[in-house]
């Protein structure tokens, strides 16, 4: 066993243990609270595994699949969770991401730091139909939690229907099928009026 | 799309959820609170990542790693957190464990609720070697986390070393090298005073 080469590996598993501590701007399903980024991860993992078969490209490797999902908030321990719908944090969040990227992969021994960034710039860079997947999956848990929690977050953000979908489209990219799934929750929220059609906010221009 | 098999693939997900309200015995290592299952199994499941090497057999198949880890918790949100050293818990956690698993993979279409029940009875028994890895994890993680956090949880539960080196000595069986660095973990957590040496406990019989 080489020893310096543990060390580096469990200084990273101590490192990222941080994850825990960064929350979103979603809450788990009982609404007690936000739900935090490594139980994130872990729920989209489990929703690859079990999604696997909607992927447009049924070759895709669900073992990278959960690679890519377990690492990609990672950056989020230095460059915080930066909301979908916050136009401004959005323009600075690749400069502060790739940062935090090189400053926790670097703590690995070399040949893991290399692979988990190449991980992390595929899953930014949605150029795989594994990231592409990945990505559907990170939408459209959100989705389908704002919907499950009668859209308080929704309404807190001011977020109208047109919104949710041009931020949603690209699920169709990983999987035409949860697109379609995802549309039918955006409908059904709008008809429960827990989310605010755009159509409705253009007719009422002294709202 | 097979609409019935999907709304019961979501299902499962939307109950998972409930695996983020499960509480650990360990704490995360900022110590403000006490560690769920859903971000444990994340953590585990990065420790596979990063530290496969490390396994008896480097053929370790890391991808059925992952997946037992992220699911081996799951019977939790029935059957609760057992503590590791609570003996009167743990004589009746089978019954319990096996119940949950019942209840929850059957809310699966069918093949995939017999597909992780069988991912679940791989990890409950250790007769392969990713189910000997993947237990190695989850026992390395709260010893390296108690030690971190200078053995508070020990000294909160009368834990002592011995206790300690029963409980985590079958680490060896899916990794002898980070066995070995576990019981560095433990002489050292024994020589700060963080945790008790069952010698002196004997040594001590009226304290």
């Amino acid at each position: 066993m080489n020893d310096m080469k543990l060390e580096k590996q469990i200084r990273f598993i101590v490192e990222i243990d941080k994850l825990k501590q960064v929350y979103r701007k979603t809450k788990i399903l009982d609404r007690t609270r936000y739900e935090n980024d490594a139980e994130h991860s872990w729920h989209l993992a489990m929703m690859a595994i079990i999604l696997a078969e909607y992927a447009n490209d049924r070759s895709v490797d669900i073992y990278k699949v959960l690679k890519l999902l377990l690492i990609h908030d990672l950056v989020e321990i230095d460059a915080g969770d930066t909301y979908a719908y916050d136009s401004t944090g959005q323009s600075s969040k690749k400069e502060r991401e790739i940062k935090a990227a090189q400053r926790l992969f670097s703590l690995l021994p070399e040949d893991q730091g290399l692979e988990l960034m190449s991980l992390w710039e595929e899953y930014d860079l949605h150029n795989t139909m594994e990231a592409r997947f990945a990505s559907a999956l990170d939408k459209l848990q959100p989705l389908l939690f704002n919907h499950l929690n009668d859209g308080e977050i929704w309404k807190e953000n001011n977020i109208t229907s047109n919104m949710v979908i041009e931020r949603n489209e690209r699920i169709a990219l990983g999987s035409e099928s949860l697109w379609e799934y995802a549309q039918r929750i955006i409908n059904t929220s709008i008809e429960q009026g827990i989310l605010e059609s755009s159509t409705e906010k253009r007719d009422q221009p002294d709202k």
